[in-house]
């Protein structure tokens, strides 16, 4: 993870090429990065890219529905292990995290470019929106059942995916920090801010038995 | 605040130039974003502008300027008025949320391109260390007094300026709440995630004499 040119990078591949791509644009945005750019990166032609790929603005569709797939698994495989809107929102959030500071992911967000054709706008948007109309179904659960605070849902919803959007603008896979660590730390204080009543410890509130941490469930059964 | 075409758009100043321009920039991304594009918004030729502005380099490096005024001067205010960590940080955090959804300030944040030379990439980058430094610092001083939880503070400083900085891309200066509502509501959340013993209000918790809020003072004394 922390590599920051192995040699898995040099394959032109589908995959690679949207990794490759995802990191120009959210460094250069995606005017400033061109096709010319991505082929270098590579070492191969721009004849040699459209084998892969139809265009510059295919790649940015791509990496767009990415993201957003990353998100929705995360919200999937969150509804599904979660035994409280607490535990849902940071499992949620972890796995988004882990997949954004995934160099492979091919994850844009920030570009807020008219990059895409109104046809494919408007699909981003709608599943966009569905994404974040989830995330604010998760908050208004947690108040409803009294365990977060009555702060209002779409903007605290908006609080969160920025502060982990954000991520893209500073992480750095080679800096000293692990995709983990980060997960970690942002989807705990993210979730603790909505808390009615947050515990005294910085790592996430999650059962032990449902995070596969029996281990640690026996010294600390107040983990949860 | 909520007008989007008010008369006071169409004078050609700087002031004027420089607050048109961060919203187009901030909607369509810098490279996205023509000269032509910004003169035409006022109705006039491209070389009406050169009489105020010297180049669309010169126009952002200025509304980059501008955000990092708004951050320093808050952390300034902040400094100067607050009673303890949390208040400092959520009177920073309101004043800069302040300015950001000031439709006239001129703010951009998320554009990640090559739009400045060298230089002024140089100085942006420096003040910008600078204005995160200042956060980090905040939330130490917190975690020393015990008043903040031990998080990372560089981890979570990016987390809170994330949260605060996306507001530019999805904030509606004509949408149903107000910039004070968001500034609230926000910097209260943002705190609240940091503290060791968060109340039980969603208001931030700012000393309500610091505040010029004593009339309610003598109502809730406990609002602190």
């Amino acid at each position: 993870m922390r590599v920051q040119k192995p040699s898995r990078r040099s394959r032109l591949t589908v995959e690679n090429i949207l990794a490759e791509s995802a990191r120009l644009f959210n460094r250069r945005g995606y005017h400033g990065t061109s096709l010319t750019d991505i082929a270098r990166a590579f070492g191969v032609t721009k004849a040699a890219l459209y084998y892969h790929v139809k265009s510059k603005e295919d790649i940015v569709f791509r990496c767009y529905q990415r993201v957003l797939d990353l998100g929705m698994e995360g919200l999937d495989h969150a509804h599904a292990q979660a035994a409280s809107p607490e535990e849902e929102l940071t499992l949620a959030l972890r796995y988004y995290i882990k997949g954004l500071t995934d160099q492979w992911s091919g994850a844009v967000v920030l570009l807020g470019e008219r990059a895409l054709s109104p046809r494919q706008h408007a699909r981003i948007l709608r599943r966009r929106d569905e994404y974040e109309r989830r995330i604010r179904d998760i908050i208004r659960k947690g108040i409803t059942a009294g365990v977060f605070m009555p702060y209002d849902p779409q903007l605290v919803g908006f609080a969160i995916l920025g502060a982990v959007n954000w991520i893209l603008k500073w992480y750095n896979p080679g800096g000293e920090r692990s995709a983990k660590e980060i997960a970690e730390v942002l989807s705990s204080y993210l979730v603790r801010g909505l808390q009615t009543h947050p515990s005294d410890r910085t790592e996430a509130g999650i059962s032990p038995s449902r995070n596969q941490r029996t281990q640690y469930a026996l010294n600390a059964p107040g983990d949860a």
